[in-house]
């Protein structure tokens, strides 16, 4: 814990105030909707209400402060002088009741974030953890089969309940199913159509455990498909082992990106392929660093991300295969072990 | 959808920029993580990204303007003037992104909130059959009983189940399910303890339908309780009838809250009873108006909120009781029909 204030006490050039709560969590371990930290060089002030008090007052190193439910009040009303504060996160209205309550507030952009980026290794157990859940999750999916003829929706929450057996503390979001024409829409919901035999069945799911998110995509033929989907599985794979291969420390994240989508463009497929390679997992299941064409990240050791490359033919259907990987000097530790082989499951 | 937003121009003094996913939602009917509406005298312009084009298009009365994915890059480089920004969801980020492309940014705040508080009768509908899944799963919680020796995690998971069962689209928040000792504190988690007999069991429990939410609270016991809970459960029933029977058009958020918490504060419990009395739910799970000492809340016909007491002692247990209920002219309609007697189960 201390060593992550350490780190962050480094790159401040005045007291920050940390007010996101995967920021708070991050460095005091209090999980809360209603906490803000002050890290200043001398110590660090812990803002939050009565709910949180006894967790507050037994996290070490930290000086608990009470706060109204209205914590934005006591900070005001407490905090004065040169204070960072986090701008990508904090409300326009919570900044003018810093700034009305006499702060000298200055904008800082992911201070915490940077470091959140590079986990150690026991946040890596942690999310290998979760990531075997779900590994284990679609396993059972495939074996127990019986998916034509049911509905999106219910598949979507047998594969929440297989996540629940594995003992998941929740899904990190809701479960995504989206079957035959549905998979090719980028943003569909799990709905009333059944599963038909011959066509597509786009899975992506992942739990919580602790605290941190794991993420997976598989895409299972429900029969024979045709040949066009056949092809684009086949170079949605090749997509992926190729960036899966070029994810190291220093590979910047357009660059990855690239060794993806360069494939699928190569194959026609390119305006088909239309969101970023991967992202971020820790805390949040979106997080830095992003690999994608606009990204400005470089991949360091101890990153944890997302390499899933999708191709969406309107009207026929969707291919996303995701795995989730620690970036390792040399290989990448692959976390999501379940097959990328295209299953046929009915 | 017309008259929102003719009611929402009535309010503006310049264009609004609205940039809140539920209030997206509530002026153009588009579920969407990456959208803005602006509101104009003559049009409403709606700027999302090309995955919700089709969905965007679709929609009469609005202008679709395809948007980047960084849709703040495209509003700060086709807007310009003086516009309205939601300063209680907007971003420091995103505000001076608009700044820094010239916009005269002016805060404003719950223009759209206040619309949404006030329900029409289709909402309402929609609420009542969220409310009817939620009330129909307590009875199925309370029928098939065996929760002695559970988890409180697994319980939380049965009646998500129920829910699911009962045709809901999701949970509208983690089913919270508190045992014994964990009952009384005002934050825990759904965990490993499991339920011993003669207890409390506290089960906070809502679901999704149709994009809008419900939310209801109970209080079970596994077997005989202790005289002080019993006598608290008395006390906090009647607390919750009082403040039911306070609800109506022109009762002030703290006025109603008053009913409850001088019952409860009469009867020695009032440092026991930390938080608001209840809260307006529609699109979202909290939203206005409030009913607490803080509000500055009035009540009209049509808000939809929750009526939820609650006494915490520590050690002991804890007890509340949550409705959800329109505000009619005359008594307000309960939407959670779940029987608020203290129910035996084991």
């Amino acid at each position: 814990m201390n060593g992550r204030v350490e780190r962050l006490r480094a790159l401040l050039e005045e007291p920050l105030l940390v007010s996101d709560p995967a920021n708070v969590r991050y460095l005091s371990g209090l999980g809360s909707s209603n906490a803000a930290l002050l890290v200043e060089e001398d110590r660090v002030r812990l803002f939050t209400d009565f709910r949180y008090a006894e967790s507050a007052r037994a996290i070490e190193g930290v000086e608990f402060v009470e706060a109204k439910r209205d914590l934005f009040q006591t900070l005001s009303e407490l905090l004065s002088g040169r204070i960072g504060f986090e701008a990508s996160s904090l409300t326009y209205e919570r900044y003018a009741r810093l700034h009305a309550g006499g702060i000298d507030a200055v904008a800082r952009y992911g201070l915490v974030e940077g470091l959140r980026a590079v986990k150690d290794e026991g946040e890596i157990d942690t999310i290998r953890r979760a990531a075997e859940i779900a590994s284990n999750a679609f396993q059972r999916f495939a074996d127990e089969g019986d998916l034509v003829g049911e509905t999106e929706g219910d598949l979507a929450w047998r594969m929440e309940r297989f996540l629940h057996d594995g003992h998941a503390d929740s899904v990190s979001f809701a479960v995504h199913v989206a079957s035959g024409p549905n998979s090719a829409k980028p943003h569909s919901r799990p709905g009333d159509r059944r599963v038909e035999p011959g066509e597509i069945l786009l899975v992506d799911a992942g739990c919580m455990v602790d605290g941190y998110c794991s993420d997976c995509t598989r895409t299972f033929a429900t029969g024979r498909l045709p040949e066009e989907l056949m092809r684009a599985y086949e170079i949605c794979l090749d997509a992926q082992l190729a960036a899966l291969d070029a994810v190291r420390p220093g590979a910047s994240g357009p660059g990855v990106d690239a060794e993806a989508r360069d494939r699928i463009e190569a194959a026609g497929y390119g305006e088909f392929f239309g969101h970023g390679l991967g992202h971020g997992v820790g805390l949040l299941v979106h997080e830095d660093p992003r690999l994608a064409q606009e990204s400005r990240h470089t991949l360091a050791a101890g990153n944890v991300v997302t390499v899933e490359p999708g191709i969406y033919i309107p009207g026929l259907g969707g291919i996303r295969i995701e795995d989730l990987v620690v970036v390792r000097d040399g290989e990448p530790e692959i976390l999501t072990t379940f097959t990328k082989d295209l299953l046929t499951v009915d």
